[in-house]
């Protein structure tokens, strides 16, 4: 041990670390994802929404590393800060032998893939949600795969890869839009164009179906919120103490607002706590938090929280009047607070414009409702979209996997 | 990237990392609570105890933000080092702009108010455990509010806000006295309130009521293991070498001993390896060091976690014999062993008087039963503690949230 | 806050931190172990499963701090290279006061340990997989405990330990042998002894047994993805940013690619997309890549993952056909795989020899294959091995624990 280590070299040794550590954190909400949607559907579709979930996991890095970060984050655009690709593969910057220090010095290369790559997946996780119980396997592995390749790199090029929207001031700090919207819009035009899981919606009005295993919801909202402190901690992109902190502090209590958002509303419309909407309120105090974390001061991360929580319940019965049918309600959380949180960051902070941001959100929705309308009707056209009738009554685990989820317990699987 | 960073600011940004990454860890000892308590107890009660720890985990922060930081950490005593009031709200200290070095350097004011507000809500959730399958949920929402807001962080200022304890000498590292106990007493004070469930003690003698799930029971202790890396981890102030790494073998250490002690008594006094007595046997040896977790030595460490193991089982017993019913055993694991790692303090390390450890035990003895006794008495008076004998049969999930946990699964609710 | 901290502490600060965030990941992996296994077999074994689960990383502890740690790391060999000893518990290096900078800087001696012994127990554990659902609870112990005592340690050190295979150039990053080799050595050991369970191998061919939690399953294998990253990214020995982030890369789409060969692979050979072999698949992907994660270049990891995956479910359907019963495919995972991993470093990398991987795959089976034969064959001598028939139909939680899994459900328990 000598005393000639220079001291930018340990501050890029401490926040590359912190940044692997959010890395690790965004992966395990993952099995957030997977957890939350296995528990508010049906026993009999388990098998099946695990399966495509650690499969969506597995093509979204691998594409992300073949080509998605290359879109994302292309160096130079070729169209007009539209589109631009960097080329296939990993691509280690040139006599930094692929190990050295990297964007300032915060992280290294390696660390700048690994960390988006684990975002990229999550697009499509979100899509997962919504069209869960009726989706055909390949059909749904075969949208995510597009979405997670094309789709969201280019989007998320237009802010976070110096597009044009970044050019313009739009500020999304952690992915409201770039990444909860964007995979909200592809939720909502799944379920419509799915249709309803046969039950939902009769003449008697609209029907619950209600989830299987509350401990598996709850255990899937915890991890996600236990992720989102590296979703949104780590993109600070540093460890840099004042910023990373203060993100901890709006993001924690954006979630607990919500979580009070949601109780207090649904509490009084319905005048009984209900679980699944408090764990929707945390979610959406979450994902209304996340384009401001850094901008927005604590206290008004309550009301961004608050607020946020709020509008998720009185979402979910928003689409359910629209006959739009969400099991896990993926579209009101992501879809709905994204647009809010995305808002939120022109009301809140003085440094964006409301108009700006309203302009990003348009934006982002039109791309992605109209890249996912042409990729969900191709994928209907080639290969259908949604099971037989039949599969879908007896369960997705029997017909697409011949397997059941609980081998050995009684479970009534006709509703 | 210059030479010019100087290194304390860079051991800074190491520390506060730290710090976060404990928060984080201390963050998920709340689904771990939340799944043990459900796992341990009856399917018809499980919404009602996902609902509770949701919601205190919000409450707790929220209130923690507005008021309790503010008392357990008041910059100056009001009353005579008993209580004092920092005003309502998160005040960053002036001229930092709020997000620059504070308390030596080690990590920033909202590092340490949001890594306290974990801790904070903790002392809540152990209530619950020893309350749950009879506590009107509301009830119990409101003395969480009450305990989270004032009386925690009154009895917190008294050692860790260098109240009264403190300036005498007394010694709680990480709180097996100001949080365990905390909670502990009116853990037992309201189980005592309460009453047991009915049918747990009959004319014949105790009924044991199983828990109706193992997996979540253990997935709780593992994530409640885990996080205590944090909570011991952390309470070290700074990711400092030694004293993080030495804390980390005296944490696992005595967790794995407890887990022996408690397997070898309940063992040979059962004839049956049980699995609930060896899950809290860990508690009982993580509860046991976090008092002394760095000043006792490794070796020592395995006595006091042993000890602990040994004490929890014979805890529960004894408070069965008294017909005290706390379904998830959460007085003898956070009452009985945090009294015995405040006085293990002591005990082992020289530095320490067991006098001193014994004054401290007692007054937040005294100070927290007679708190949360005139609370819960309050709140029965005014609105009623426990449910209806019928809700109490059917399951507070109907009861109260008319919603069932596992929809499908064929469940006997009657016992 | 002064100008004049040395930027070597600091650094070792840094170090030494991303070493104990890795050790609470591998701490983790107990917990995905403990589900995956419980989560592929069946409900009436259970209890006995997560028992089994919690007591290994207990003893392993405790029995590493005591002799393990000083059998693997002994300073000096006493015969040739091949066992040495340190003395029996925790032994501080003179003159450093037990908490100073120890191993080059990178870390504590304290923080040496706590990670190693989190590995330990790890190799106990693979075994419990390939031997549940008929194994005596007592019996396995006994093997675990001298396993992880002796054997393990022994094992270790001709590699770790700057033995005489780490002398030859023998190569293995972060133990595709050393731990899971070794473990999956006693496991197929282990199961071959024990026979197969009850009803799996009849007249008429392979009667599969399913599991009775596929989201306990998943749960598991995101757990171990998860704590993967400590496994892997810790063995690095220090936070070094372009080694970590290499590592978190390999490691990754390793994992990846690993779901990718098992879903190709199962889903021609069955025509059903098989969940249980996905799983299997990342965590062969996550085996294979160990021995190399450093040194494996991340797209030739994506080769190494996809290989894996295909050789998983090859080895799953061999071993079947041999009759040789792993009711959660450990040995197939573990050790066909740790086998692949460790030869794929002598195949990808140019710096090291296949030949001498090859030797090293060798002597590591011999030595633990027959250790393990005199254990597990010593055992079954002296105290049975295996549960009565009756036990082994009405289940091992009812027979050893006298307890039930899911109290108030309606499960199946006769095949």
């Amino acid at each position: 041990m000598t005393e000639s280590i220079p001291s930018n070299l340990v501050l890029f040794t401490a926040n590359n670390t912190w940044m692997l550590v959010s890395t690790i954190l965004v992966f395990i909400m993952h099995l957030g994802f997977a957890s939350l949607e296995v528990g508010l559907t049906r026993a009999k579709n388990t098998v099946n929404i695990l399966f495509k979930n650690v499969s969506i996991l597995s093509i979204g890095i691998i594409t992300y590393a073949l080509c998605g970060f290359n879109l994302m984050y292309p160096g130079e655009f070729s169209f007009g800060s539209f589109v631009g690709f960097g080329g296939f593969g990993i691509n280690q910057p040139e006599g930094a032998a692929g190990l050295v220090a990297y964007a300032d010095g915060a992280y290294t290369y390696f660390t700048d893939f690994i960390f988006q790559a684990m975002f990229a997946a999550t697009a499509a996780t979100i899509v997962s949600g919504a069209v869960a119980e009726r989706i055909k396997l390949s059909s749904f592995l075969i949208f995510s795969l597009i979405y997670v390749a094309i789709i969201y790199p280019i989007a998320g090029s237009w802010d976070w890869g110096k597009g044009w929207l970044d050019q313009m001031g739009f500020y999304d700090f952690a992915g409201s839009t770039l990444v909860h919207s964007v995979g909200g819009w592809a939720a909502l035009v799944g379920a419509y164009i799915l249709g309803p899981r046969i039950g939902k919606y009769s003449k008697k009005g609209i029907i619950p179906i209600m989830g299987h295993s509350m401990p598996l919801a709850s255990i899937g909202v915890f991890l996600l919120w236990f992720g989102w402190y590296g979703f949104n901690g780590g993109s600070v992109l540093s460890a840099d103490p004042g910023p990373v902190s203060f993100v901890f502090v709006t993001t924690t209590l954006s979630a607990a607002a919500g979580v009070m958002g949601a109780m207090t509303l649904s509490w009084s419309l319905s005048k009984k706590p209900d679980l699944s909407m408090v764990l929707n309120g945390s979610l959406a105090g979450l994902v209304g938090i996340t384009a401001g974390a850094d901008v927005i001061s604590p206290m008004n991360a309550l009301i961004v929280g608050y607020i946020a929580g709020l509008l998720v319940v009185s979402s979910v019965l928003f689409f359910d009047r629209l006959r739009i049918d969400d099991p896990v309600g993926a579209i009101s959380v992501h879809l709905t607070c994204g647009i809010w949180g995305t808002l939120a960051v022109g009301i809140f902070s003085s440094d964006h414009s409301l108009f700006t941001q309203f302009v990003g959100v348009m934006s982002y929705g039109l791309f992605c409702a109209i890249s996912s309308l042409v990729i969900f009707l191709s994928i209907k056209k080639l290969f259908g979209l949604r099971v037989s009738e039949e599969e879908e009554i007896s369960g997705l685990d029997l017909g697409e996997h011949d397997m059941e989820a609980y081998s050995g317990f009684q479970i009534f699987t006709v509703e």
